[in-house]
């Protein structure tokens, strides 16, 4: 039997009254809603851009795939309002023209292999400046900021049939997962001024605003970028999860920028308070501008295994030599290697 | 007429399955049911603190004044798992047992005006130490961190009848805001082994831990602070929000902790290079280590006004002596006053 099912959930509120609300299935309403009152706030200029980050609700029939597909999920949203006359130009453009794009269009999908493009050439192929400036954005902060493989990466374009019919523009930005292939991350939609045409209509408020230099009247349109956060932090446990048989224990490949810690303080040995104290004084001094944690408990070892365990990236070890020496035992998760540093040199360490 | 209600918001999942969901009314549960596990993580040790930031959900069926009464609140709260054996002591009791509380009673409603009571008096008074060790802590929250006006502030003691049957001892924590008087912020609960032992009795699974040194078995109590998180932001605009018809436009006194922006950074005008110039330098230098913006549209004192109205506590005026003297004009919020400070001395300034 053929059952209508609405995605959204639905809630009675109050008591008797009759009055029905949902749970939001997107976080993008509100930035849409409050728009003119932003633009006004930041001094009327475009490009501008509405950042948030909050739930949103799914009525999912088959949640599935641990935090992959849920009903409860993490959205992170950007709304860029702009000029849709410059739509085809980007002031920054210029610096990323030559960068690479590993793109899978329709065209595509006979071979399924994404082909890497220039930002130029997908400018040729005759998407607009402006979309083409974020997809590269988009790229470098999987393979720059969250250290994908390229190989693992790629934008996915979506064809008329599969994009919602207020986007005139759709890529997916899609990570290959070692458990479940090529996933989607997120999308960058080029959704025209479809949202605010429609608050207008419904509000009777003009969404209207005016370049005074150019005596241009417009909607603005926006370029909507939204990420999947319970799937992006799947993704780097997915990725960066590694038995070590040869370590002989988990090793958490985590970029820098979700590490929970940076550096781990040891004293070589807990019971000589020599090594403590300057293992203290170590741990105090990177923790003015550091995340870092220290541990004396167990063998020096047991304390590498749980550091990298939890992707600590530096284990700082205080040994007898440091007494003399002063300097401490750095090693690195990724390589295992193991360097001499002096404590004075230790801040800044591994930002290099 | 009578009407049963539910406070909570039921859902219905999925589609024809009947399968029912509530939204949570608080954030607690999660705690609670991993706490076993947590235990196991963090090898072992109590006092164990577990904290959760999150949505709840109320079906108020009158929802008002501003963000104070909300259905959909967000929630902070902290879960201090500990040995119910050492509830009469806590290991640093010592450094705070002189300092005062301002409490109001039970037995102080009568008069209806807080009391100054030490913590020693507190526990002299019948309150466990581990009760009153935290009483301090969060009182030192408002007072010294979020600078509430000592007479503002009051931590409320709940009668048998007030408070819930699984809370041993129950103050609220309550800010005299200007618009509502007396308003509840959150609460310090000792709600003893009330969830482990019910959270026991439905999933059959021990909750007990083991001293190991003392040989001791017990289900741990738990003193749960919770926060309304909404609340607090609205204290601060009710407190800090200020027509000033002095200076002849609004100024916002946030504390340090939760300004936009510590710094703003000011060329005297705009269409002088070198002013721009070191200006711009001075924003950079100080943007590595704080929050800071710059700003250089319309009068000087319309910026001043601006970054009143936000909460800036420094603005920092690069002018024409600044090319000679290498120095700059900070001008306090607060105080009004205006400082001449070397720009090498910048950095660090403020945090005195």
């Amino acid at each position: 039997p053929v059952t209508v099912m609405n995605m959204m959930f639905p809630l009675q509120m109050g008591t008797g009254t009759g009055q029905k609300a949902y749970l939001r299935p997107e976080t993008a309403q509100s930035p849409y809603v409050n728009f003119k009152l932003q633009y006004e706030l930041q001094r009327k200029k475009l490009p501008l851009g509405l950042a948030l980050i909050g739930r949103a609700y799914r009525n999912e029939i088959s949640p599935r795939n641990l935090t992959l597909r849920l009903r409860e999920l993490t959205q992170a949203e950007l709304q860029i309002f702009f000029n849709p006359n410059t739509v085809n130009h980007h002031p920054q453009f210029e610096s990323v023209k030559e960068y690479k794009l590993r793109t899978l269009l329709v065209e595509d999908r006979k071979h399924n292999t994404p082909m890497e493009r220039t930002a130029q050439e997908l400018v040729t192929y005759g998407l607009p400046q402006f979309y083409v400036f974020h997809l590269v954005k988009i790229q470098q902060f999987y393979v720059d900021v969250l250290k994908i493989p390229l190989a693992k990466f790629r934008l996915y374009q979506l064809d008329d049939k599969e994009k919602a019919f207020y986007n005139k523009y759709h890529f997916d930005f899609e990570v290959e997962l070692n458990e479940h292939g090529f996933t989607e991350m997120g999308g960058l939609h080029y959704r025209t001024d479809h949202d605010l045409k429609g608050h207008q209509t419904v509000s009777k408020q003009s969404m209207e605003v005016i370049d005074e230099e150019k005596g241009q009247r417009f909607i603005p349109h926006v370029l909507e970028i939204s990420f999947g956060v319970d799937r992006n932090v799947y993704l780097l446990l997915d990725l960066g999860y590694e038995n070590n048989a040869e370590r002989g224990n988990v090793v958490l490949h985590l970029p820098e920028v979700v590490t929970p810690f940076t550096y781990a303080v040891f004293p070589l040995v807990k019971n000589k308070d020599e090594l403590v104290a300057v293992a203290k004084e170590v741990y105090q001094e990177l923790k003015k501008n550091n995340s870092v944690y220290y541990d004396e408990v167990a063998s020096i070892g047991r304390r590498y295994a749980r550091a990298d365990e939890i992707g600590v990236r530096y284990c700082i070890t205080v040994d007898f030599d440091s007494l003399q020496d002063k300097a401490v035992t750095v090693r690195d998760r990724e390589t295992m290697k193991q360097e001499r540093v002096k404590i004075k040199d230790l801040v800044g360490f591994g930002k290099r």
